[in-house]
């Protein structure tokens, strides 16, 4: 019963997969991190931008604050979180610019403040997303949104994620650590 | 006739008001900035990202890239462009988010691949967009924009640009460097 | 007697001085960074880069990594520190380079690894050190060092910090945040 | 003759050898660089900052400031030229320390202000020093030094680099359009 109850107030961890594209290699590898956060901690969910209104850079910011219903129910979800796993496609030598246009969307105080988060960048190529991960630790500093110094990069996609799970060795030892990391950060 | 002709040829220059806000100081500034540009070279446009489809995030980008029609005409106004000028705003430690999603949308080769940039940054508080500067460096030198070395960063706008024109000395004379610096770059 | 003991199990927090200027207002600044953090935790002390060996990038580097006695020392004050504060001037747009030339000199794994830092950033100009503090954000990282992500920025100098102490209210009530959630993190 | 004359008045370029270790292939890839630029143009010298003063951190910054007449002579020949290649070996996640002290005895107007930068990234693991270069641009950009869109970065370099040229096809040509775009620039 104590272990319920205990269970029951632990931090509820969201993992963001940071694009818009329908059916993305980012939402599957969100699914995979989340089986590897459930094995350990009970209270993990998924917010996919892919869901987010296709309005919502015009209807949920600006003077529009607060009046998107949909937008509202996706920040209730942010709000609720206190840790957060980015999973970060790298386009165009950085992050997916909807992932700003949605935290631009989330006010201030912004909804990550005090907050803690792991990030994961993916790519096509070689990189993994250095560069994405790098702007989006400024951001997530600004707004008093703790980092995890464990950044885990997985480039060249294609080989190292296939059936909905990572291949290779050395990066899946590098997302353990992560995973036991933030929940002990 | 002669000068007709030079004029006919000269590159075009298109000035981004990187923000989807409308009324925005943003704009503002690139309208003061055009004005300074047409004293010495006539092909001077604003892009305006308020101007965006409001669904672009969704209808432009991804399976639906080219299918759009307004954004196809915002996307022409790039491919015509050989310099730019972005105003960026400061938000949330970054650049505004639809400006990297804009950008998303551009397909590859991009838009801005081969072309030259000087970039501004503004905000309310003490930083003039640092980051958001560097930040969309990294992301134009991955599209192959050069970008001119000279920075501009305006801070606390609301003392610093009023009556439609910058208030200080010391950052007119930059933005004056850098125009020179951008028609010879 | 039970306190005595439990100061004495109380984390090392070492303010590091990161330039190798003689008399600096870093220094300085570390010193009142100190008088700040001695209210709340016993055991914290000074590393001045001003007292590095002069060729210590050559006697201290690479074939020479753990033969110069006097960095040695130094490196000890390193390892036995589990949270730093790094007092960051800004020169060039970013950190001093002996900076990171003293990282460059600490072996790997590196004594920052698993360890915990927050960081200040001083200026004469308006920026505090914006660049300085994201660029050895992104080296800490690569560490495996913790950043709390209440950076602070303190810009022109000369009229912020004078008699030993910072004049200016807001600033210093960052500073207090940031200490109070150092020993927090 | 008139040939000659025009060859004589070519713009010096300077690759600089960014580490002070000692036989360090980064030295070997800027001896490669410079046969590659020779081939069309003849103004191409190496610095390689093995050969600064050991104590120049102390001996030639600050009050000591043109003081030290070996750093003055490597002062002479970043001041002689128009146009750099930076070759940046990644050390803890970004350039050497190094690098940044001599940049920071430099003095002001610093000798790279006004001035064009080609840079490269070198590393033994897969970053090619990504974070490096992104570093290194907002420094030259702080100074006035123009930067090359095209960044090349080289990871692996035990296998992408032996027996004193580039192994793999792509970044070959990578290489081969920064040339070309730096002799443009």
């Amino acid at each position: 019963m104590l272990l319920y109850l205990l269970a029951d107030i632990m931090s509820e961890i969201l993992i963001i997969a940071t694009t818009n594209r329908t059916n993305s290699k980012t939402y599957q590898f969100a699914e995979y991190y989340r089986q590897l956060l459930l094995e350990q901690h009970g209270h993990t969910d998924i917010l996919n931008l892919a869901d987010l209104p296709t309005d919502f850079a015009f209807s949920a910011l600006y003077e529009n604050s607060g009046k998107n219903p949909v937008f509202n129910t996706q920040k209730a979800l942010m709000d609720a979180a206190e840790k957060f796993v980015f999973i970060v496609p790298e386009y165009n030598g950085s992050f997916p610019g909807v992932l700003k246009t949605f935290i631009d969307g989330l006010g201030w105080p912004n909804s990550l403040a005090g907050k803690k988060a792991a990030l994961v960048g993916i790519s096509d190529g070689n990189l993994g997303g250095a560069h994405a991960l790098s702007h989006l630790t400024d951001i997530l500093h600004y707004l008093g949104c703790n980092v995890l110094s464990r950044l885990v990069r997985v480039p060249v996609m294609k080989k190292n994620f296939a059936e909905g799970k990572l291949q290779d060795d050395f990066v899946t030892q590098l997302v353990a650590l992560q995973v036991k990391e933030l929940l002990d950060f």
